[in-house]
């Protein structure tokens, strides 16, 4: 199927034409993977500009659409576009030196950063379909991961093993590095995975997520690897953060903003005394970036609305101690918060 | 063990400070892995700016360096840019949106693209041994995967176990989406590996690489899964490959250029027939980008010198019939060519 968003920012940009040359964005308006290209999309429709690798696939999976496909020449392409009156660019994804070369030909460009993250913030059926997939991947990897986990076995050797599961279950290949932190590792939330061994009695968080379509899943969960009986501490923060996170998910609502939406997490953690240890934000957009549009932070002025996707993240780290984080992928239908992730437990897990 | 290769590059750009904020700048000029942050060099040594997540980890990590880490902040970090004659930055890595805010803080920028180019294509022996090591842990996965491929296996599938026995074997990731195609799709350079089943008497071509400290390697093989006796032309075109190939290896030397390099296996496959069905570039530079500086190809001007890493990938296409290329990652040293590949045969294997 062939999604052509290539209207919808047209519309939203209020530019006679738009032009784009990053992957991201080449896959968001024609849903060709392309490594190579641009696209212009003016109210004739979608022109996808590349080279001769991929010409021949693009011309068949856009039969029967507004796309055509054609093989790039650059000064074909900017004698087109100076042509029009306002070229719709991305300031933040287009690189300096392009924008100089489209000012050489006399191409009018305006900024349209804002209304494409509007644009691509809400998501439509098939993009919620393939970030579906993209959760259900990874929690069925995790489920499955869970009894291939032995004492001994390193951070890359649990990350390797749970990547393998979601590409054989489907998945393209990981949204991110995946993050495996054993015991105290846990405490930073940015912990590069390593070669240190499992023990009996460690924790064990994990942050991970695959792509399909390009459409991406983010998820962490935290757990025991054996109880030793010292982690008391741990448990009582584990609780408030699984606390935090689901009260988001009871309480955010579509039209509050996302400091509204943090704040549910911030001010539960803060009432039990973990405020200052939640280190950063409660969530992101997610959708062909990991990390998009909307913000669900202190400073996320946007409003969340229905359709739009984002995590729900809270966490609770002591430095040398332990980390704690319980992440799914949750959009919003209908007002409410409602979670791609059901097949795995949110409750503390002891294997 | 932390490089400094921001006096290197502060050097060749001929500037009073350099300025970057890429991810890939970052590494290659600090070391340090970050995903959020910038970097200025002066005389004085290099200061990473970068967020609280990550500042304790860089202090740590340029302890007895002239690295220094600094919280970011960017009203700072404009003043201090501000004060300089003249700043150098990549205007090809630097988005337009970056470029107008320097410019508005009146900082005097110069686009230091060609001087970044030419200082990366040169490697130093930290960076050799991080590409050999990325090059061995994929030979060594490649030699795993032969006898774990089974007839009835996707392409996605025998992709996985690759990535799979990379990752176990040290590597931090895949380098590109890993290339797997099963009969006629290796005749498409840029196959994208799906569920196609595969088949006694099969073609498989597979291009993938993995990183190590960030450094990529980047190898392709096709061999044979049974010989069910249809694969004369094949057979005939993949000794042609190879020679080509080979003869890359034997007779580029230090200071020629791309497209005298491009010519050696160009040449002897046009002798052979098959000079129109090498449809790309003998090969490219490799690094911290799979794809950089310099071009191995019939537009290649650059000259290419010792410890440059580039690859060499001569291929033969035959659109709905069969595809070949053999790709090694290759440098120069003492004038002559050294594959960093030693361990997998380059001769047909049939399974």
């Amino acid at each position: 199927m062939v999604i052509t968003n290539g209207k919808k920012i047209l519309k939203l940009s209020e530019c006679e034409a738009v032009y784009a040359s990053c992957e991201f964005l080449l896959r968001y308006i024609t849903g060709l993977e392309a490594e190579n290209g641009c696209v212009v999309v003016d109210k004739t429709g979608t022109t996808l500009y590349t080279d001769k690798r991929y010409i021949e696939a693009a011309e068949k999976f856009f039969q029967g659409s507004d796309v055509s496909a054609v093989l790039y020449k650059q000064s074909e392409l900017l004698e087109r576009l100076a042509k029009y009156k306002k070229v719709g660019i991305s300031f933040n994804w287009t690189p300096h030196i392009e924008y100089l070369a489209l000012e050489k030909a006399d191409v009018k460009t305006e900024n349209i950063d804002k209304q494409l993250a509007v644009a691509m913030g809400v998501k439509n059926e098939w993009e919620l379909e393939n970030i579906q997939k993209a959760c259900t991947i990874a929690e069925r990897a995790f489920l499955k991961l869970l009894p291939e986990i032995k004492e001994g076995m390193t951070e890359s050797e649990v990350a390797a093993l749970l990547e393998y599961n979601m590409r054989t279950l489907g998945a393209q290949g990981t949204s991110f590095a995946t993050i495996v932190a054993f015991g105290a590792h846990a405490a930073v939330p940015h912990h590069e995975t390593g070669a240190t061994k499992l023990k009996f009695g460690d924790e064990i968080l994990i942050d991970f997520g695959c792509r399909v379509n390009g459409y991406c899943s983010d998820i962490t969960r935290t757990f025991l690897f054996g109880d030793d009986g010292k982690h008391e501490e741990f448990k009582k923060a584990y609780a408030a953060v699984l606390k935090a996170h689901e009260l988001v998910k009871e309480n955010a609502k579509s039209g509050m903003t996302g400091i509204e939406v943090d704040a549910i997490a911030r001010e539960y953690l803060t009432a039990q005394g973990y405020g200052q240890l939640f280190t950063h934000s409660l969530g992101h957009g997610i959708g062909l970036n990991v990390h998009e549009f909307p913000s669900v932070s202190p400073k996320g002025e946007n409003v969340l609305e229905d359709n739009m996707v984002f995590s729900d993240e809270p966490g609770v780290y002591v430095a040398g101690e332990y980390g704690i984080r319980i992440e799914d992928t949750v959009t919003l239908r209908k007002g409410k918060v409602k979670s791609f992730m059901s097949e795995t437990d949110r409750n503390l897990i002891i294997l």
